[in-house]
Protein backbone atom coordinates (compact mmCIF):
# COMPACT_ATOMS: atom_id res chain seq x y z
CA UNK A 1 0.00 0.00 0.00
CA UNK A 2 1.76 3.29 -1.27
CA UNK A 3 1.58 6.05 1.70
CA UNK A 4 -0.66 8.98 1.04
CA UNK A 5 0.76 11.96 -1.10
CA UNK A 6 1.78 14.41 1.39
CA UNK A 7 -0.59 17.74 1.62
CA UNK A 8 2.17 19.99 2.36
CA UNK A 9 5.96 20.28 0.69
CA UNK A 10 8.49 22.77 1.43
CA UNK A 11 11.50 23.10 -0.47
CA UNK A 12 14.26 25.73 -1.02
CA UNK A 13 17.21 26.67 -3.39
CA UNK A 14 19.76 29.64 -3.56
CA UNK A 15 20.26 31.31 -6.87
CA UNK A 16 23.51 33.34 -7.80
CA UNK A 17 22.87 35.91 -9.24
CA UNK A 18 26.14 38.51 -11.71
CA UNK A 19 24.30 41.00 -10.62
CA UNK A 20 21.17 42.91 -12.29
CA UNK A 21 19.23 40.68 -14.86
CA UNK A 22 17.24 37.31 -14.75
CA UNK A 23 17.88 33.74 -13.90
CA UNK A 24 15.47 31.32 -15.41
CA UNK A 25 14.26 29.53 -12.51
CA UNK A 26 11.42 27.51 -14.31
CA UNK A 27 13.40 24.30 -13.96
CA UNK A 28 14.17 24.19 -10.17
CA UNK A 29 10.73 24.82 -9.64
CA UNK A 30 9.06 22.02 -11.68
CA UNK A 31 11.57 19.73 -9.58
CA UNK A 32 10.28 21.18 -6.39
CA UNK A 33 6.91 20.37 -7.68
CA UNK A 34 7.68 16.93 -9.10
CA UNK A 35 9.51 15.37 -5.56
CA UNK A 36 6.37 16.46 -3.88
CA UNK A 37 4.29 14.03 -5.28
CA UNK A 38 1.47 16.22 -5.36
CA UNK A 39 -0.50 15.84 -8.50
CA UNK A 40 -3.41 18.39 -7.68
CA UNK A 41 -3.01 22.02 -5.98
CA UNK A 42 -0.69 24.92 -6.21
CA UNK A 43 2.65 26.13 -5.71
CA UNK A 44 4.13 29.57 -4.28
CA UNK A 45 7.58 30.76 -5.12
CA UNK A 46 8.80 33.20 -2.34
CA UNK A 47 11.80 35.24 -2.58
CA UNK A 48 12.89 36.69 0.93
CA UNK A 49 14.54 39.73 -0.18
CA UNK A 50 13.30 43.51 -1.27
CA UNK A 51 15.71 44.01 -4.24
CA UNK A 52 14.87 41.00 -6.21
CA UNK A 53 12.06 40.08 -7.35
CA UNK A 54 9.63 37.09 -9.03
CA UNK A 55 8.08 36.82 -12.10
CA UNK A 56 6.51 35.53 -14.73
CA UNK A 57 7.33 36.47 -18.71
CA UNK A 58 8.05 35.17 -22.08
CA UNK A 59 10.74 32.41 -22.37
CA UNK A 60 11.17 32.22 -25.73
CA UNK A 61 12.96 35.59 -27.04
CA UNK A 62 15.82 37.26 -24.93
CA UNK A 63 15.05 40.30 -26.05
CA UNK A 64 11.76 40.29 -24.12
CA UNK A 65 14.08 40.19 -21.50
CA UNK A 66 16.24 43.69 -22.46
CA UNK A 67 13.31 45.78 -22.90
CA UNK A 68 11.52 44.43 -19.74
CA UNK A 69 14.82 45.84 -18.52
CA UNK A 70 15.10 48.86 -20.60
CA UNK A 71 11.70 49.94 -19.63
CA UNK A 72 11.99 49.48 -16.32
CA UNK A 73 15.63 51.49 -16.15
CA UNK A 74 13.73 54.28 -17.74
CA UNK A 75 10.82 53.90 -15.85
CA UNK A 76 12.60 54.13 -12.39
CA UNK A 77 16.15 55.62 -13.30
CA UNK A 78 19.45 54.98 -10.92
CA UNK A 79 20.50 57.83 -8.88
CA UNK A 80 16.95 59.30 -9.11
CA UNK A 81 17.63 62.54 -7.54
CA UNK A 82 14.26 62.48 -5.60
CA UNK A 83 15.38 59.18 -3.56
CA UNK A 84 16.59 60.14 -0.16
CA UNK A 85 17.22 56.59 0.57
CA UNK A 86 20.63 55.54 -0.88
CA UNK A 87 22.90 54.01 1.68
CA UNK A 88 24.04 51.45 -0.53
CA UNK A 89 24.46 53.43 -4.06
CA UNK A 90 22.44 54.68 -6.88
CA UNK A 91 20.61 51.09 -7.76
CA UNK A 92 19.76 50.66 -4.28
CA UNK A 93 16.28 52.34 -4.30
CA UNK A 94 15.38 51.58 -7.42
CA UNK A 95 15.67 47.90 -6.68
CA UNK A 96 13.10 48.60 -3.92
CA UNK A 97 10.54 49.73 -6.70
CA UNK A 98 11.55 47.32 -9.00
CA UNK A 99 10.63 44.68 -6.03
CA UNK A 100 7.37 46.56 -5.41
CA UNK A 101 6.04 46.92 -8.86
CA UNK A 102 7.01 43.43 -9.60
CA UNK A 103 6.70 41.16 -6.75
CA UNK A 104 8.12 38.54 -4.52
CA UNK A 105 5.65 35.74 -4.66
CA UNK A 106 3.98 33.94 -7.35
CA UNK A 107 1.30 31.23 -7.39
CA UNK A 108 1.48 28.88 -10.09
CA UNK A 109 -1.31 26.18 -10.28
CA UNK A 110 0.07 22.72 -9.77
CA UNK A 111 -2.33 19.39 -12.28
CA UNK A 112 -0.75 16.24 -12.99
CA UNK A 113 1.77 16.39 -10.95
CA UNK A 114 3.46 19.43 -12.85
CA UNK A 115 3.49 23.24 -13.09
CA UNK A 116 0.48 24.31 -15.47
CA UNK A 117 2.18 27.12 -17.02
CA UNK A 118 1.31 28.09 -20.58
CA UNK A 119 3.85 27.26 -23.39
CA UNK A 120 5.80 30.77 -23.77
CA UNK A 121 5.75 31.08 -19.88
CA UNK A 122 9.20 31.19 -18.19
CA UNK A 123 9.41 31.97 -13.92
CA UNK A 124 12.49 34.17 -13.76
CA UNK A 125 13.55 35.77 -10.35
CA UNK A 126 15.19 39.70 -11.36
CA UNK A 127 18.33 40.89 -9.69
CA UNK A 128 17.86 44.31 -9.31
CA UNK A 129 20.95 45.13 -7.75
CA UNK A 130 24.18 45.66 -10.00
CA UNK A 131 26.11 43.70 -7.75
CA UNK A 132 25.87 39.38 -7.90
CA UNK A 133 24.10 38.34 -5.31
CA UNK A 134 23.06 35.22 -3.34
CA UNK A 135 19.41 35.26 -3.20
CA UNK A 136 17.12 32.44 -1.12
CA UNK A 137 13.94 30.90 -3.05
CA UNK A 138 11.48 29.31 -1.45
CA UNK A 139 8.67 26.66 -2.67
CA UNK A 140 5.57 25.45 -1.05
CA UNK A 141 3.36 22.65 -3.10
CA UNK A 142 0.17 22.11 -1.53
CA UNK A 143 -2.65 20.06 -2.80
CA UNK A 144 -3.53 16.25 -2.97
CA UNK B 1 -23.34 11.06 5.61
CA UNK B 2 -21.99 13.35 3.22
CA UNK B 3 -19.15 12.78 2.08
CA UNK B 4 -15.83 15.04 3.05
CA UNK B 5 -15.59 18.32 1.30
CA UNK B 6 -13.30 18.11 -1.83
CA UNK B 7 -10.12 19.52 -0.33
CA UNK B 8 -8.32 20.56 -4.26
CA UNK B 9 -10.86 21.73 -7.21
CA UNK B 10 -10.23 22.42 -10.50
CA UNK B 11 -11.42 24.16 -13.30
CA UNK B 12 -10.78 25.74 -16.53
CA UNK B 13 -12.39 28.34 -18.99
CA UNK B 14 -11.93 29.94 -21.86
CA UNK B 15 -12.32 33.87 -22.53
CA UNK B 16 -12.28 35.57 -25.72
CA UNK B 17 -10.90 39.07 -25.83
CA UNK B 18 -12.04 41.55 -28.52
CA UNK B 19 -8.91 42.47 -28.42
CA UNK B 20 -7.31 45.21 -25.78
CA UNK B 21 -10.13 45.85 -23.19
CA UNK B 22 -11.28 44.11 -20.02
CA UNK B 23 -13.33 41.22 -19.22
CA UNK B 24 -14.75 40.40 -16.09
CA UNK B 25 -14.60 37.01 -14.84
CA UNK B 26 -15.87 37.38 -11.42
CA UNK B 27 -19.22 35.17 -12.00
CA UNK B 28 -16.90 32.86 -13.65
CA UNK B 29 -14.54 32.51 -11.14
CA UNK B 30 -17.71 32.68 -8.51
CA UNK B 31 -19.34 29.47 -10.32
CA UNK B 32 -16.29 27.63 -10.06
CA UNK B 33 -16.09 28.41 -6.70
CA UNK B 34 -19.24 26.87 -6.06
CA UNK B 35 -18.60 24.15 -8.00
CA UNK B 36 -15.94 23.20 -5.74
CA UNK B 37 -18.22 22.66 -2.16
CA UNK B 38 -14.74 24.32 -0.42
CA UNK B 39 -16.09 26.45 2.59
CA UNK B 40 -13.41 28.02 3.63
CA UNK B 41 -9.68 28.72 1.99
CA UNK B 42 -8.45 30.29 -1.08
CA UNK B 43 -8.94 30.26 -4.74
CA UNK B 44 -6.18 31.22 -7.28
CA UNK B 45 -7.03 32.20 -10.91
CA UNK B 46 -4.07 31.76 -13.05
CA UNK B 47 -4.42 32.66 -16.93
CA UNK B 48 -1.25 30.84 -18.86
CA UNK B 49 -0.12 33.28 -21.08
CA UNK B 50 2.46 35.89 -21.56
CA UNK B 51 0.50 39.21 -22.86
CA UNK B 52 -2.89 39.03 -21.17
CA UNK B 53 -3.14 39.73 -17.25
CA UNK B 54 -5.49 39.10 -14.48
CA UNK B 55 -6.76 41.65 -12.06
CA UNK B 56 -8.80 43.05 -9.13
CA UNK B 57 -10.40 46.44 -9.87
CA UNK B 58 -13.57 48.62 -9.26
CA UNK B 59 -16.29 47.11 -10.60
CA UNK B 60 -18.64 49.94 -10.90
CA UNK B 61 -18.24 53.14 -12.99
CA UNK B 62 -16.33 51.55 -16.80
CA UNK B 63 -14.76 55.05 -16.52
CA UNK B 64 -12.12 53.50 -13.88
CA UNK B 65 -11.64 50.87 -16.50
CA UNK B 66 -11.11 53.55 -19.61
CA UNK B 67 -8.45 55.22 -16.88
CA UNK B 68 -6.11 52.25 -15.89
CA UNK B 69 -6.08 51.78 -20.13
CA UNK B 70 -5.16 55.62 -20.50
CA UNK B 71 -2.92 55.31 -18.02
CA UNK B 72 -0.70 52.26 -18.98
CA UNK B 73 -0.94 53.17 -22.99
CA UNK B 74 1.24 56.43 -21.65
CA UNK B 75 3.27 54.36 -19.59
CA UNK B 76 4.43 51.76 -21.73
CA UNK B 77 3.36 53.45 -25.53
CA UNK B 78 3.18 51.02 -28.32
CA UNK B 79 5.47 51.10 -30.87
CA UNK B 80 8.39 52.46 -28.43
CA UNK B 81 11.41 53.13 -30.19
CA UNK B 82 13.41 51.82 -27.03
CA UNK B 83 11.97 47.79 -28.09
CA UNK B 84 13.30 45.65 -29.94
CA UNK B 85 11.14 42.51 -29.40
CA UNK B 86 8.22 43.91 -32.18
CA UNK B 87 7.90 40.83 -34.42
CA UNK B 88 4.19 40.57 -33.43
CA UNK B 89 3.45 44.18 -34.21
CA UNK B 90 3.77 47.72 -32.04
CA UNK B 91 1.72 46.29 -29.29
CA UNK B 92 3.82 43.16 -28.81
CA UNK B 93 6.18 44.01 -26.15
CA UNK B 94 4.15 46.54 -24.53
CA UNK B 95 1.57 43.77 -23.90
CA UNK B 96 4.36 41.43 -21.94
CA UNK B 97 5.07 44.93 -19.93
CA UNK B 98 2.28 45.42 -18.81
CA UNK B 99 1.27 41.68 -17.86
CA UNK B 100 4.48 41.80 -15.69
CA UNK B 101 3.25 44.92 -14.18
CA UNK B 102 -0.60 43.72 -13.21
CA UNK B 103 0.53 39.83 -13.16
CA UNK B 104 -1.04 36.82 -14.73
CA UNK B 105 -2.24 34.66 -11.01
CA UNK B 106 -4.52 35.94 -7.83
CA UNK B 107 -5.57 34.81 -5.08
CA UNK B 108 -8.66 35.52 -3.36
CA UNK B 109 -10.14 33.93 -0.08
CA UNK B 110 -13.25 31.77 0.17
CA UNK B 111 -15.58 31.94 3.38
CA UNK B 112 -18.87 30.58 3.25
CA UNK B 113 -18.53 28.56 0.36
CA UNK B 114 -18.23 31.88 -1.61
CA UNK B 115 -15.84 34.15 -3.01
CA UNK B 116 -14.79 37.09 -0.08
CA UNK B 117 -14.56 40.17 -2.72
CA UNK B 118 -15.04 43.49 -1.23
CA UNK B 119 -18.26 45.24 -2.81
CA UNK B 120 -16.36 47.25 -5.40
CA UNK B 121 -14.01 44.64 -5.83
CA UNK B 122 -14.20 42.44 -9.53
CA UNK B 123 -11.91 40.26 -11.22
CA UNK B 124 -11.17 41.32 -14.46
CA UNK B 125 -8.59 39.48 -17.10
CA UNK B 126 -7.18 42.62 -19.18
CA UNK B 127 -6.31 42.08 -22.99
CA UNK B 128 -3.40 43.66 -23.87
CA UNK B 129 -2.92 42.69 -27.81
CA UNK B 130 -4.86 44.65 -30.09
CA UNK B 131 -6.54 41.44 -31.86
CA UNK B 132 -8.74 39.02 -30.25
CA UNK B 133 -7.80 36.17 -28.68
CA UNK B 134 -8.64 32.97 -26.33
CA UNK B 135 -7.37 33.47 -23.41
CA UNK B 136 -7.19 30.14 -21.09
CA UNK B 137 -8.24 30.79 -17.41
CA UNK B 138 -7.92 28.13 -14.71
CA UNK B 139 -9.36 27.81 -11.21
CA UNK B 140 -7.96 26.14 -8.12
CA UNK B 141 -9.79 26.13 -5.17
CA UNK B 142 -8.14 24.84 -1.90
CA UNK B 143 -9.64 24.08 1.71
CA UNK B 144 -12.00 22.19 3.65
CA UNK C 1 -3.84 12.44 22.23
CA UNK C 2 -3.64 15.91 20.45
CA UNK C 3 -5.92 16.26 18.06
CA UNK C 4 -5.10 17.18 14.55
CA UNK C 5 -3.84 20.62 13.41
CA UNK C 6 -6.88 22.75 11.57
CA UNK C 7 -5.40 22.58 7.79
CA UNK C 8 -7.38 26.01 7.27
CA UNK C 9 -7.76 28.89 9.86
CA UNK C 10 -9.30 32.54 8.99
CA UNK C 11 -8.95 35.67 10.70
CA UNK C 12 -9.79 39.11 9.87
CA UNK C 13 -8.66 42.40 10.98
CA UNK C 14 -9.66 46.06 10.79
CA UNK C 15 -6.48 49.04 9.59
CA UNK C 16 -7.64 52.48 10.60
CA UNK C 17 -5.21 54.34 8.23
CA UNK C 18 -4.65 58.19 8.81
CA UNK C 19 -4.86 58.95 4.75
CA UNK C 20 -2.30 57.91 2.21
CA UNK C 21 0.70 55.94 3.72
CA UNK C 22 1.78 52.70 5.53
CA UNK C 23 0.90 50.74 8.17
CA UNK C 24 2.99 47.69 9.31
CA UNK C 25 0.37 44.83 9.61
CA UNK C 26 3.61 42.03 9.86
CA UNK C 27 2.44 41.67 13.78
CA UNK C 28 -1.09 41.05 12.95
CA UNK C 29 -0.06 38.83 10.07
CA UNK C 30 2.04 36.88 12.39
CA UNK C 31 -0.20 36.85 15.36
CA UNK C 32 -2.92 35.18 12.59
CA UNK C 33 -0.64 32.56 11.90
CA UNK C 34 0.71 31.76 15.50
CA UNK C 35 -2.88 31.36 16.48
CA UNK C 36 -3.95 29.03 13.70
CA UNK C 37 -1.48 26.39 14.97
CA UNK C 38 0.03 25.54 11.17
CA UNK C 39 3.44 24.49 11.11
CA UNK C 40 3.78 24.14 7.30
CA UNK C 41 1.96 25.80 4.51
CA UNK C 42 1.08 29.54 3.39
CA UNK C 43 -0.60 32.33 4.29
CA UNK C 44 -3.02 34.87 1.94
CA UNK C 45 -3.28 38.49 3.45
CA UNK C 46 -5.78 40.18 1.57
CA UNK C 47 -8.02 43.46 1.12
CA UNK C 48 -11.11 43.70 0.38
CA UNK C 49 -11.11 47.51 -1.42
CA UNK C 50 -9.65 48.98 -4.37
CA UNK C 51 -8.05 52.20 -2.97
CA UNK C 52 -5.38 50.96 -0.91
CA UNK C 53 -3.10 47.69 -1.72
CA UNK C 54 -0.81 45.49 0.49
CA UNK C 55 2.85 44.63 -0.11
CA UNK C 56 6.10 43.43 0.77
CA UNK C 57 8.85 46.33 1.40
CA UNK C 58 11.84 46.99 3.32
CA UNK C 59 11.45 47.48 7.31
CA UNK C 60 14.23 49.02 8.62
CA UNK C 61 15.02 52.26 7.04
CA UNK C 62 12.05 54.57 7.00
CA UNK C 63 13.30 56.32 4.06
CA UNK C 64 12.27 53.80 1.70
CA UNK C 65 8.79 54.14 2.38
CA UNK C 66 8.92 57.75 1.54
CA UNK C 67 10.99 57.09 -1.65
CA UNK C 68 8.03 54.92 -2.89
CA UNK C 69 5.34 57.30 -1.78
CA UNK C 70 7.29 59.77 -3.86
CA UNK C 71 7.93 57.82 -7.17
CA UNK C 72 4.31 56.58 -7.08
CA UNK C 73 3.33 60.11 -6.68
CA UNK C 74 5.03 61.35 -9.93
CA UNK C 75 4.07 58.22 -11.77
CA UNK C 76 0.65 58.59 -11.28
CA UNK C 77 -0.18 62.10 -10.26
CA UNK C 78 -3.07 62.86 -8.90
CA UNK C 79 -5.84 65.33 -10.94
CA UNK C 80 -4.08 63.92 -13.82
CA UNK C 81 -6.42 65.25 -16.87
CA UNK C 82 -6.08 62.11 -18.02
CA UNK C 83 -8.46 60.78 -16.01
CA UNK C 84 -12.18 60.53 -16.39
CA UNK C 85 -12.98 59.14 -12.83
CA UNK C 86 -12.32 61.47 -10.10
CA UNK C 87 -15.95 61.72 -8.49
CA UNK C 88 -14.31 61.29 -4.71
CA UNK C 89 -11.67 63.84 -5.62
CA UNK C 90 -8.50 64.07 -7.34
CA UNK C 91 -6.76 60.98 -5.68
CA UNK C 92 -9.91 59.00 -6.74
CA UNK C 93 -8.49 57.57 -9.73
CA UNK C 94 -4.59 57.20 -8.65
CA UNK C 95 -5.41 55.16 -5.94
CA UNK C 96 -7.22 52.57 -7.97
CA UNK C 97 -4.08 52.69 -10.32
CA UNK C 98 -1.49 52.51 -7.44
CA UNK C 99 -3.73 49.40 -6.14
CA UNK C 100 -3.70 47.22 -9.28
CA UNK C 101 -0.05 48.05 -9.68
CA UNK C 102 0.88 47.03 -6.30
CA UNK C 103 -1.73 45.06 -5.95
CA UNK C 104 -4.72 43.78 -2.62
CA UNK C 105 -3.38 40.02 -1.99
CA UNK C 106 -0.04 38.22 -0.80
CA UNK C 107 1.00 35.10 -0.02
CA UNK C 108 3.73 34.09 2.26
CA UNK C 109 5.23 30.77 3.19
CA UNK C 110 4.94 29.32 7.02
CA UNK C 111 7.42 27.37 8.04
CA UNK C 112 7.87 26.01 11.66
CA UNK C 113 4.85 27.69 12.98
CA UNK C 114 5.89 31.26 11.56
CA UNK C 115 6.16 33.94 8.61
CA UNK C 116 8.98 32.99 6.29
CA UNK C 117 9.99 36.07 5.99
CA UNK C 118 13.44 37.68 5.28
CA UNK C 119 15.10 39.67 7.82
CA UNK C 120 14.38 42.55 5.87
CA UNK C 121 11.00 42.12 4.59
CA UNK C 122 7.97 44.25 6.50
CA UNK C 123 4.28 43.55 5.42
CA UNK C 124 2.38 46.84 5.13
CA UNK C 125 -1.24 48.47 3.69
CA UNK C 126 -0.55 51.34 1.62
CA UNK C 127 -3.51 53.77 2.35
CA UNK C 128 -3.81 55.26 -1.25
CA UNK C 129 -6.71 58.10 -0.64
CA UNK C 130 -5.48 61.48 1.30
CA UNK C 131 -8.24 60.67 3.93
CA UNK C 132 -8.33 57.88 6.30
CA UNK C 133 -10.24 54.99 6.16
CA UNK C 134 -11.02 51.78 7.66
CA UNK C 135 -9.80 48.95 5.59
CA UNK C 136 -10.24 45.21 6.14
CA UNK C 137 -7.75 42.73 6.19
CA UNK C 138 -8.42 38.99 6.22
CA UNK C 139 -5.95 36.31 6.82
CA UNK C 140 -6.18 32.73 5.72
CA UNK C 141 -3.88 30.39 6.83
CA UNK C 142 -4.13 26.63 4.77
CA UNK C 143 -1.36 24.08 5.58
CA UNK C 144 -0.44 21.64 8.34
Amino acid sequence: MSPPSPAVAQDDFVVRTRGRGFSDITGKVADAVAGSHVQAGIVNIFTAHTSCSLLISENADPSVRGDLERWFARAVPDGDPAFEHDAEGPDDMPAHIRAVLTGVSLVVPVRAGALMLGTWQGIYLWEHRLDPHQRKVSVTVLGR
